[in-house]
């Protein structure tokens, strides 16, 4: 028992007064965990474009004060009545994806969609629809069921796991979304081994999409970005061709060129832009009769993705995945272990590192071309 | 061997002299098949919305003077140099979607999409570029590589089946396109057992799809049209339920009245309408998570489906279907048996019946809302 735990710990957070503002770092009050609830002291968190998304205030749903963050780990402090999943000193990492094992989706089998804590997530609340979070007598909101930009934060106990403590938290932190992403939403889909990828935009998402896809055994891994920076990486990553769209030619659409040199289209695509034209053009980049496009961006709000039916009457799907289809808490520790046992890249991605007090510069860090990502220093 | 063989027969065929025209019932001459062609004498035919589609002229791609109909039944007459496997005498269905078995796609084992005989097909020429219909000195171009709207046409040997002869052509006929369509639609899809469906559009395609569905057990089917008399057709084909969009109330989206009345949307939605919007909504209505969304209906050209990337990223699919995904030449004898042994509705989709001098009238059938199907005797 630490002797903090049933008190309110007061911390530094980096803080969202208002959208589109640069975050502040104040002093905040998190209020001790409640029933069903968990304490954790963050040690290191990724910075993703979601983050950015909210802060921008470009997301509709966004809402102000609020401290985000959602790439996180770090170490429980002290857990609320009836938790039995974590307990005080646990390595965990905090899941923006709960996975409750009782709902609906949840038993399903067919997603990792979780619907116990969804509706408070989304309104920035704990599940009793009360915040932990205080500054300045105000209170903050919760944002997307972690706020890793806190040195301490509260979490429903479906929404975190713990993990093999002896994995450095700077480094595993990031498999709480975009590695974690990417790897599931290559691995939950059967016959990639031996097919032809393309995996459209090269930021973590996409090359970690590239790494998966090449440990499967795809045959052909071809990386699409229109920054030419990005091929050296693509191929550090597994790909073996680089297409940049700006450089195939006056008015070629990249879908067209894509299904040219594969001679009638790839086996499978991914979007990891976030951009609705790059979507339509991994969809229609897919083959004729079989091809699978998956969405992983997630696009402004209001922005739509369109395409001629004759696409999937002749035999394309789309779809998509959000957090690659992975159950959280069943499956991060495994992923852990795999980055432990050299079998998973997770260093590989960190090109850049801030201290809590530098994280703007952080967000800055993300919109440079040199950036795959950002890890933040909590401690 | 038939004393026609190796001739030109005369017979007569509804031709499509331009865009947007009736059919002109006209003697055609019918040359004999070449290297791997097939000669037939067409017994029956079904009309289908695709026949309606090109005749209109809003088929961008729809060329004139052409023979259309595609859905037919026949006895061979005679067959071209190399041709094995069928035989004059054979009963047999035309197939728009060919099979060959030696293709990129064939050997796939992931679609039905054969390569062998589309390019030819979609210019309305056969194989080697030329074309076997004349009439008053003109030739006429094939359709769907199979112009069933005469009494002799000329198909490439993957474009043809031979079922039991004991089989009634005027009944089988209709495995030519629709019934097998919505038939392949479901069986092709795993998991619609226990499941919930929804059907939008109850013309022959959705009949057949909620019949088909009903057989595999789902556990609840429901069936959307606007058209309040199709309540009884569907529930007569296994609907547990019927909506009609326009009677949920002022302003209110099919889908989210969907949504609702499910706790969550629909397990799998079929879009037999060939409409955008309600593509989008049948997509919409689907379970997140999990939902799956088949488009079979064909829209017009140049109309787009569009929808939030957000509806994919929460786990539906949207997919499409031609044909049914049915490999014709392997699997429509089999249907066929069906037929014979009670396990497969044909006669119940049959409300009117046509002679060849009759056919505008059935395609003036086919409009009115009481019509599945128009069966046009060729004898």
């Amino acid at each position: 028992m630490s002797d903090t735990a049933g008190k309110t710990i007061t911390c530094k957070a980096a803080v969202a007064w208002a959208a589109n503002e640069p975050l502040s770092i104040e002093e905040v009050e998190v209020a001790p965990p409640r029933a069903g609830e968990v304490r954790i002291h963050i040690l290191a968190t990724g910075i993703c474009h979601t983050d950015e998304y909210t802060r921008s205030g470009k997301d509709p749903e966004g809402i102000f004060p609020v401290i985000l963050g959602h790439e996180g780990g770090g170490i429980v402090e002290s857990v609320g009545e009836g938790v039995t999943s974590v307990a005080p000193g646990d390595h965990v990492i905090p899941l923006y994806t709960a996975e409750c094992r009782e709902c609906k989706f949840c038993k399903s089998g067919k997603t990792n969609l979780c619907g116990k804590v969804r509706a408070t997530q989304g309104k920035g609340v704990m599940p009793d629809g009360t915040t932990r979070f205080k500054c300045k007598g105000k209170d903050l909101f919760h944002f997307m069921g972690t706020s890793t930009f806190s040195q301490y934060t509260v979490v429903a106990d479906v929404s975190v796991v713990k993990v093999n403590p002896s994995a450095p938290l700077e480094r595993v932190c990031l498999l709480g979304c975009g590695i974690t992403t990417a790897w599931g939403a290559v691995m939950k889909l059967a016959g990639i081994k031996d097919s032809s990828v393309a995996v459209f935009g090269c930021g973590a998402i996409g090359l970690g999409v590239i790494n998966t896809a090449a440990q499967v055994g795809a045959s052909r891994i071809i990386a699409v970005d229109t920054n030419p920076s990005k091929e050296s990486w693509a191929r550090k990553f597994g790909a073996t061709e680089f297409v940049n769209p700006m450089a195939i030619g006056e008015g070629k659409r990249i879908q067209d060129y894509l299904v040219e040199i594969t001679d009638g289209g790839l086996d499978f695509t991914y979007d990891c832009t976030g951009n609705v034209q790059v979507m339509r053009a991994a969809l229609e980049a897919c083959h004729k009769g079989w091809g699978v496009s998956t969405v992983i961006g997630v696009a402004p709000a209001g922005h739509e993705i369109a395409t001629r039916p004759f696409q999937l009457v002749t035999g394309r799907t789309w779809r998509g995945s959000a957090f690659g289809g992975v159950k959280g808490r069943t499956e991060l520790p495994g992923l852990v272990e795999d980055y432990l046992a050299g079998k998973m890249k997770i260093d590989e991605y960190v090109t850049h590192h801030r201290t809590l007090a530098e994280i703007n510069d952080g967000f800055h860090d993300m919109h440079g071309g040199d950036c795959i990502r950002c890890v933040v220093d909590m401690k």
